[in-house]
């Protein structure tokens, strides 16, 4: 098991209706150790890819991505799920289904912060139906940009949007993968990875 | 002049309606090494403060306070604005209004996150009429915790939030402090510190 299935495991919540609770160190009270290790990880995934650009959605994508930014020395873009008074002019969109609250959310980002020039990672918290990312990856080809890869801190592999990703050409590296979790049992099943 | 006042002089663009729109280097599009020149003019403003974690708001007040939290080795917590599914149980909550939207914002914390031994930097990109940071400070005073300080990047000093919560005892540190700005001679005017 590496860091975060074991982190998962020791400090994660599994509650009804396949939710994992894990505001104890990933999307609400935030572990550093925890998130630079997860970057550590993306960095090593990702080595010599030549990233211009970490891309992710706010909020809780944020943390993550702002640390492997500051590890490449890279901007960091975070698309917003509200098109604020700040963010006029030019934007790119895109539609992700959201599952939990049963409708479309539309993100933004300003179409003069992402150019062809750019080699994109995509980052995230977690991955599970895949509507962020595929919301994500599309802004960034309506740039014309290039998508290098995706890096995920948690998947929900039994809900398949990662490997629907994968199965469409693009480099998706999660550091957990879940292929099963049980409310009932309390337990979680890891998909083995070549670490 | 800061090298953040310099920023906003160069990059910043002057909106009608009291609007300075950072959104290419603090506030959609981030610029990581400003965000660390930012995050170590705070270290040096709260050097010796013994601080325990960091607490801001989602979403663009995330990439300062993470990478204050990574200098620091320390947790950081952002407050939500919407009670989401996954921050149930306890909270401790607080009302900001907002003079963008015009309407009372409700902000949430797991109680669980903040406890009495706590010594709170509260951080956030901007400070205006500081409503935001008076619900952060009712959350910290909510959990017993310490407030140790406030560290802001741009503060608009002319609306007057910042000074009311200095008045009340609070240590505010503002990187930048716009005294006045003017959309029709697109003319900023910074306040004197002594940095």
């Amino acid at each position: 098991m590496n860091f975060l299935e074991k982190k998962i495991l020791s400090d994660g919540v599994l509650k009804e209706g396949n939710i994992l609770k894990v505001t104890g160190f990933l999307n609400h009270l935030i572990d550093v150790n925890i998130v630079e290790e997860i970057a550590n990880a993306f960095l090593e995934a990702f080595h010599g890819e030549k990233i211009t650009k970490i891309l992710t959605i706010e909020a809780s994508g944020i943390p993550i991505a702002m640390t492997v930014a500051l590890k490449l020395h890279v901007p960091m873009l975070f698309a917003k799920k509200t098109q604020s008074l700040n963010v006029d002019g030019n934007i790119y969109s895109a539609k992700a289904y959201s599952f939990t609250h049963k409708c479309d959310n539309q993100i933004f980002v300003s179409s003069g912060y992402l150019s062809s020039d750019d080699r994109v990672l995509i980052v995230d918290d977690f991955l599970a139906n895949g509507e962020a990312l595929k919301a994500l990856i599309s802004v960034v080809q309506q740039a014309g940009a290039q998508v290098v890869g995706c890096g995920i801190a948690i998947e929900k592999g039994f809900q398949g949007g990662g490997d629907a990703i994968r199965a469409k050409g693009y480099k998706v590296k999660s550091i957990a993968i879940i292929d099963k979790m049980d409310y009932n049992t309390q337990k979680i099943e890891f998909r083995q990875q070549n670490q």
